[in-house]
């Protein structure tokens, strides 16, 4: 997973040379939040952090890095020695992975020398703004169905490599149950899935002899693709081949659909298994799949359900407007005030307040060092560079959604209509903002 | 670049393991192409080959791969067995990168023993659908603002490390002058570009400190960004620093722009700088940028653009409906038939024709033994495992896509409207078509 230092904007290394040059390495705070939801969205859920402080964790310059730089023509000889020994020593507090969250709350602060919490932006971004995007999406899917099993399926239309692992991690902790992602099974010990395409179907001279030539081969994964040609001819002979394996014991788990009316398909390939006495075998459907068509294909007889291109690629919000700024540098509140862009100043903390009956009531954003009532959602992950605890396990994380998901107000959980959740600014962050605004003489 | 053999899905080894356990290695053929274009675009523009080439050169599975497969629980030993010397020794036609293509239109066919054949699908479908997509919206951007000079900036909300990083290669191929992405500077010898970020000039006690401090910091790379407080405001330092570095030789290249109305406030920023003299400094803007909105400002005083997110995500339409399907099995033609997913069967190649004014004119998808008039677009690239030639360079692949555009028709080059090319099927593939329904008993 770990990428190259150089996977950054150039401008994070020419802003290094400046405040090389200007001795300004003072402690500065950066946090990453999103301002603003995309469309349909209510609510987000934080995923990343793992791949985040592993990344802070291994952050160094190689010889052959350094060579580039230097060959590039843009930095000192003097500037980039300062980098042979560049190590991340700062401190980061952030919320888990799994926790839901709102606009303008950080998810995550840097508090390191300048130079240090600079350097890291993009690729903090990078990491954490995909991984949130696919946990969020992949959580309107489970919301949208109910009991069904989700798996995985988006690989091949993933933005390249990276983006296929992290999407398979990012949907198994929103509680899919698995990946077509092979290597995602190993990375992280996620449970993986898969069968059959057209191909195995089309490269065999009839169907019957594919489907038996498949179960025989891996008797204890059979699930049988029958859309390739005729899928209603196809459910005769899965019929018959179910007989036939019976008498050695094989069964036929389930048949996949990945084409077609799924929801009408379903019912009459249901209708002929039932009638032929195999209510055991399921039906699995694939194709084109979010969370739209998961809820319109709720009623259908459909037991689980292959997730591709549109859950990895998040294709009706295929980016978080999200920003990674500065809110503090020497003990002084910083403020960006671009027209649309304004952030709240200073180092901050979010408490999330619950009703009686334990639902999420609203957030409180306030400055880090204001000690409020409710729950801290920013906890402390890393101290001078070195992880305060080991990795979280996936499991601690899914269990960490669905148990907010329970106390998630129902009409945030509507994947088709918007409500907005309350995040109170707090009387000390109010403050705050004046004093930086008097001081930047805005005010 | 090459990613495990085990970025791939479940399926294709499980499928393996059935030609296996059936002894099915007959040469098969598969392509790779577009079914259907995404909304408001004309065309695509062909890119990923030269990481495809190199993934299928170096596919290999390692001993820890295989441990890992074992412990999955899904394959025999003796399969297994067969994956230590797992080689592609296939052979590889394809359309040459900077190809633009339309619907149906193979970009890519493998020719290999099935089980080779199969396995690669994945992969190749990510590593080529990422690129082309790409490509094909940064034209786009190009075609949209032309004479100005474009940068990638999207490394950030790029999905993850490869994304960011393929998605620089496929726009400077598409014409941007670079990317802020230093680690494709490094890789693919892509010119970057970066200055300075907001956090620069709010980390400063004042944004005329900030603007002096870089600019002496780094003589030869001054573009300062004027809009973290007020911009206009922020142009009348930029006029004075102008005057004081002028004195020791230091040029400011160009000012920043990064929110507000991009148009309205070049225009205004362009009129105090001309009138102060200041006329050589150029504008350069950024934020939330793509084809749409550089279409809107083509008539401002803007001399180039950085694009990000829109760019990298291609967020108005972030996958392809491509696919990689098997054409032919053991000199059988083969084709699938499922509901809105028909395919041309066999092996095929396109011919383009061009109208006495060089003008693309229309493109004939034949079977691949039919050697008709105009321009074959699919060339060998891959015998037996081997290139055949080096990679080609990222210039020669800007020139061809320079070249294609001056002879696409006008109107397929519109942004907003859709026209659609003449793409004929020969009397060669219609007839091969009725005979492979025939022996399929379709027709």
């Amino acid at each position: 997973m770990n990428a190259s230092v150089l996977l950054t904007d150039l401008y994070q290394l020419t802003m290094l040379q400046g405040y090389w040059h200007e001795r300004m390495a003072e402690t500065a705070v950066f946090e990453l939040f999103v301002r603003k939801l995309p469309p349909r969205r209510n609510f987000l859920v934080a995923a990343g952090l793992e791949q985040a402080l592993d990344y802070l964790e291994n952050l160094r310059f190689t010889a052959a890095e350094l060579d580039y730089l230097q060959r590039t023509g843009f930095f000192d000889d003097g500037f980039l020695a300062t980098l042979e020994n560049f190590r991340f020593e700062g401190d980061v507090d952030a919320m888990p992975e799994g926790t839901v969250f709102f606009p303008d709350e950080p998810i995550l602060r840097v508090t390191a020398p300048l130079p240090q919490a600079q350097l890291v932006e993009t690729r903090l971004i990078n990491l954490l703004q995909f991984q949130t995007l696919i946990a969020s999406k992949a959580v309107r899917c489970v919301l949208a169905a109910p009991g069904k099993r989700l798996v995985d399926f988006g690989l091949r239309r993933a933005h390249g490599s990276e983006a296929g692992l992290l999407a398979a991690r990012a949907a198994y902790l929103a509680g899919f149950i698995g990946t077509s992602n092979v290597l995602a099974g190993q990375r992280f010990d996620i449970p993986i899935f898969g069968t059959m395409a057209h191909s195995y179907i089309m490269a065999h001279d009839d169907e019957l002899t594919a489907f038996r030539g498949f179960a025989r081969s891996q008797p204890h994964n059979v699930v049988l693709l029958i859309d390739t040609y005729d899928t209603l001819k196809a459910v005769d002979k899965i019929v018959a081949l179910a007989r036939e394996l019976a008498e050695d014991d094989i069964r036929i788990k389930a048949v996949r659909i990945d084409s077609g009316d799924l929801g009408e398909l379903a019912r009459q390939v249901r209708a002929r298994l039932d009638a032929a006495g195999w209510s055991e075998i399921g039906i699995f459907a694939s194709g084109d799949l979010d969370e739209y068509r998961l809820a319109e294909l709720r009623a259908a007889p459909i037991d689980g359900f292959g997730i591709g291109t549109r859950l990895t690629t998040s294709s009706d919000a295929p980016y978080l407007n999200c920003a990674y700024k500065l809110q503090e540098y020497a003990g002084i509140p910083r403020r960006k005030v671009s027209k649309g862009k304004q952030t709240w100043p200073g180092a901050k903390q979010v408490y999330r307040h619950y009703d009686p009956a334990g639902r999420f009531d609203h957030d409180v954003l306030t400055t880090a060092d204001d000690h409020l009532e409710g729950q801290a959602l920013l906890q402390p992950v890393m101290r001078q560079g070195k992880r305060l605890q080991p990795p979280e396990s996936l499991t601690g994380i899914r269990d960490r959604i669905v148990a907010q998901l329970e106390r998630l107000p129902e009409a945030l959980k509507n994947i088709d209509s918007s409500a907005t959740y309350p995040v109170e600014i707090s009387p000390a962050l109010r403050r705050l903002t004046e004093e930086t605004d008097r001081c930047l003489g805005l005010a």
